[in-house]
Order: C-alpha cells, then structure tokens, then sequence
C-alpha cells in the first residue's frame, strides 16, 4: 500500500493529504438545513449534513491529491449513524481512487488489536464467509502499550497489503509531557522512533525503499522531526500540524528525505474550512469546495517551494 | 459516577467487572446457527449472534456483579452492525442496573479528543438538539498523548458525571517495552500514575474519596501495583489480567486499599467462555450463562479469600 501512495504523490506531485474532520460548526449552514430538512435536528441529520460536506470537498480536490485522511472521532461523536457516514466517505475516498488513512489512533493487546486490524484493514470471519469491516487503507496506532499491540497490527498489513500509520511525536503542545521525557540520555519519541524502524522492517513491500509501517510526527517539531527522519530512514512519516496548528512549509523540509519522499503532509481545517479564512472568504460558504480546492493548490505550491528552496 | 460503582461493590460485596469481549469462538453453536438463520452468515448475522450471547450472560449475572466492561474492538470488527451490537449491550446492561466501562481505549488532542468524550460519555450537539451517542459510564483512556488527550475528557466528566479510566501499566508482556523504561531513575509507568493521581484531584465528585478519573494497571504486575496503589490513594484501579492471562486472587490484594475498595478486578473469557473450561464443562454449550454465573461466584469467592487472608 505504502508503494501506491508514493505512485499516486509522484503523480500528483503533491506530498499532501487532506483531513476530512467535519465539525458541524465547518459545515456550511445550506448543507446543514437541507439535511436537517430531511432528516431532522437528529444524528442522522447530523451523518448527512457531514456526509454531504464531505462529498463536495472531495469532488472538488480528488484530482489534486493523493490521499484523504478522515479522523474517525468527528464521526463517532454522532453515534452510529456517525459512523456510518464515516464508512460511506471511506467507501467513496476509494471510489474516486484516493489512498484513504483512517486516523482511528486505536491500541490494545493480543486479540483485541487484531480484532482493530481486522476490522479496519483486513477482514473478519463469520462461519464460513468474510466480509472487510471498514476497509481503509492505512490507519493510525497509539503503541503505549509495546509490541503486543503493533504485531497483530503487522500480520493484518502483510496479508492485505495495507499499512499502519504508528504515534511517535504527535503535534500538540503537551506531547512532551511523555513523549520528550529522557531515557538513558535520549527522549522516549527517539526511542519510539527506532522501535518504529524494527516494525518496519519486518512490512517491507516486495520492492521499493519505504516500509507499510509509517510514523506520526508532528509539524510543530521541526527539530525533533530531523532527527527521526534519520533514525527512521525507511518510515514514511505522517505530519499533522500544518496550518492551523502553526507548522509553515519552510519548517517540513527536514521531514522528507534527500529522494523527496518519505513524507506527506496533514492539513485538516485549513483545507475543508478555507472559505472561513479571510484569505478564501470571497468563496462565500455556498462556494466552500472551491475554497478548498484553492487552499490544496496553495498548500502544494508552499510545500513545493519550501522543498525547491532546500 | 465513581461513588454509584462503589455503591454497587458494596451491595454485591463483589470487586468484579465482567469483560463482555465476545469473540465468535466463544459464542455457543446454537446461538451463531440461530443468528445465522435468521441474518445468513454476514456481519448482520454475526453481530445478532454476539448481542444473544451477551444478553444470556447478562442476564445469568447481572445480580452477583456491579459492572461490565464491553471491548468495542470485538464489535468494531464487524463494521456497522457489530457497533450496533456494541450499542445494544451498553444499553441492555445500564437497563439492568449495571455500570458500564467501555473499553474504547481512546485518545487524540483537544477537539478530536473531545469528540471522543462526547460520543462516548457526553452529548453530541444537533442544531438545538443534543443527544448521547454510545452513552457508557466511564471510558478507558490512553495517555500517550499527554493533557491535551485527557483534558477534553475530564471536562466532559464533570459535565455529566461520568469517568474515565488511564491507562498506567498494561497487562500485557510487552507492556514494559515502553512502560519501564527508567526516567530520572523512575519506570514511565510511575510518572504515568503520579500524571492520572493530578488529573484525578482535578475530578473529585461531590463526596468521597476517589476521584472519577482512575486508573489501568495489570493483575500480571503485582510489585507494580502496590507501587502505584501508594502513589495513587485516591484513584480506582481497574486491574485486567485476573485468570485467563495468569494473576490470580492472591496477587490481587495490594490493588486495594485499607478500607478494602480502591480496585476493581477485571475477568472476561474466564467468565464468559467458562463453559469452555474443564471446570465448568458439565454445563454444556447450552448452559453457557449458568456456567458463566458459576465462575463469577468462584471469582467472588477467590477475591474475599484473598483480602480476608491479606
């Protein structure tokens, strides 16, 4: 999987991927009235108007991206109607021939983390048929709890060719409250960082350079992100953090390798709410895909920039 | 919603949770042909056959026990139909009177974490509706994220009353991969409990003494736990690993504190797939529930054992 990402990044030219984290208070007010004229002020009003949000944004930057990242706790917020609008967008990410990360952050032990990876990546048994749960194509991992919880992870990716996407140094300013502690001189995230390259190692794709076991680091760590990038040669590493959280291109350049990969770029609310920007207002809300589409096109022209500026 | 569970530990005199993890291997032949008749063998079928099976084991129990604890990843498996499962087992049990613990292992920053909060303990914002979405009474929490993860959490607890559980030290073997890594001379897992003690004293109920917000640490760690069982007076500890995966009654006893609450210990396949064990095989696949109830007396009886010989 992680060898269909890098086809569809060098095809795009845009090392980027797109949050689909659809807070009702993003979602414009005529998407919301229609579906709440439909459905009611209900959860299921609620999955449609995000849905349908969802769906314009992708129809308008499908061609300009190669992957779509939708954080499942935006959905499951709603319950399970929630959730459903969570597997139609997954469902319709692939459709348009995205490469699909669901950010679900699970982590548990033994069976249990199977039972994720089945879910999530893979396909569960029911007597003698098989049916696939929620079927993204790479999602992210919390790894507190140690290898336990990564190998079912693995075992999953090996048979479906997907990958798994592990925490290392997340982007928010209490990361380090953990994260940055130090352990016989270096700071956990490093030792979290090696640990990722030994997991890798063992989910290398029959070619290439890059692992299905990737690594989360935040945009807001620029250094720390320079020393994992050489810790972690063969990682792919996911960066959130850019834009509204105050990463700029010029801080990513230390996250790709010499190749110009090995790195893709996170931006949520500063795509799929662009036209709440000042900078995309003109847009107006009836206009917020096209506000989107026009912040993807600024993104992929910063972080090219940065990288051409290197 | 801490001082609700310690009121039913004392009327049941019973330190227990019962793991609701129903893996298809465990649900009797009879319950999966009848869900499979009915819904054919699809994930519609198999969540029909885990929410029977629970129901039989809730029903067998319900009187002996003050809590249950679901492990969504054994319905998240199953895609929409197995949350559903998930969803009618939390409601059938807060119908039986039973504090429900979903095991959702949950944790992202600041929005996102605060989706989760809502969706799973809170009330979800609908235009000038709110509505629950899962509903449970507390939720397992991981940490690695640091206060950004928590915060959101506890802030919804106080809102509604409910409670969150941190992971500290899991049960697993590898769980010291990272956990007992040493810092300033500490195992992580130290720090972790002092960091839950902190944000507990920020989640004190009305009365009493232990705070909403406790704590995960395995019956597998036992020096471990008296360890943290000092460092952390005031939180509950819930304590898997009891049975299947080795701790037994006497390990237990200094997850407890003097005034014998402060622990409530976990068993899930030892109860509910009992009927599987020699010990309990005269019971029959048939009898799966009556076998199940017998094996939370043992459980009881071992437990009151160990803190009467402490």
């Amino acid at each position: 999987m992680i060898n269909k990402l890098i086809t569809k990044i060098q095809e795009t030219n845009a090392p980027i991927v797109v949050g689909l984290d659809p807070m009702m208070k993003f979602v414009p007010e005529h998407i919301q009235k229609a579906a709440f004229a439909e459905y009611g002020e209900t959860l299921e009003g609620a999955a449609e108007a995000i849905w349908q949000y969802n769906k314009g944004i992708v129809d308008a930057v499908y061609d300009l991206i190669p992957a779509v990242k939708p954080q499942i706790a935006m959905y499951e917020q709603f319950g399970i109607p929630g959730l459903v609008a969570f597997k139609k967008t997954v469902d319709y990410c692939k459709e348009k021939g995205l490469v699909v990360i669901g950010d679900i952050k699970r982590g548990d032990i033994g069976s249990t983390s199977e039972a994720y990876a089945v879910g999530h990546l893979g396909k569960v048994t029911v007597g003698s048929k098989s049916y696939y749960g929620f079927d993204e194509d790479f999602v992210t991992v919390n790894p507190y709890l140690g290898s336990d919880g990564i190998n079912p992870f693995i075992k999953v990716c090996k048979e479906e060719n997907k990958g798994i996407i592990v925490l290392v140094k997340t982007s928010n300013p209490s990361s380090g409250e953990f994260q940055d502690r130090l352990i016989d001189g270096r700071p956990l995230y490093e030792w979290m960082g090696e640990r990722v390259a030994q997991w890798g190692a063992d989910c290398m794709p029959e070619t290439g350079k890059y692992s299905n076991v990737g690594a989360v680091v935040g945009a807001t760590y620029p250094e720390q992100g320079k020393i994992l990038r050489k810790l972690m040669p063969n990682t792919f590493i996911l960066v959130p953090g850019y834009g509204a959280q105050g990463g700029k291109g010029a801080d990513l350049v230390h996250f790709f390798n010499e190749d110009g990969l090995g790195a893709i770029i996170n931006s949520s609310r500063g795509i799929i709410a662009a036209y709440q920007q000042e900078k995309y207002a003109k847009f107006g809300s009836e206009g917020y895909a096209d506000a989107s589409r026009a912040a993807v096109e600024d993104m992929i022209q910063d972080i090219a920039q940065a990288l051409e500026n290197r």
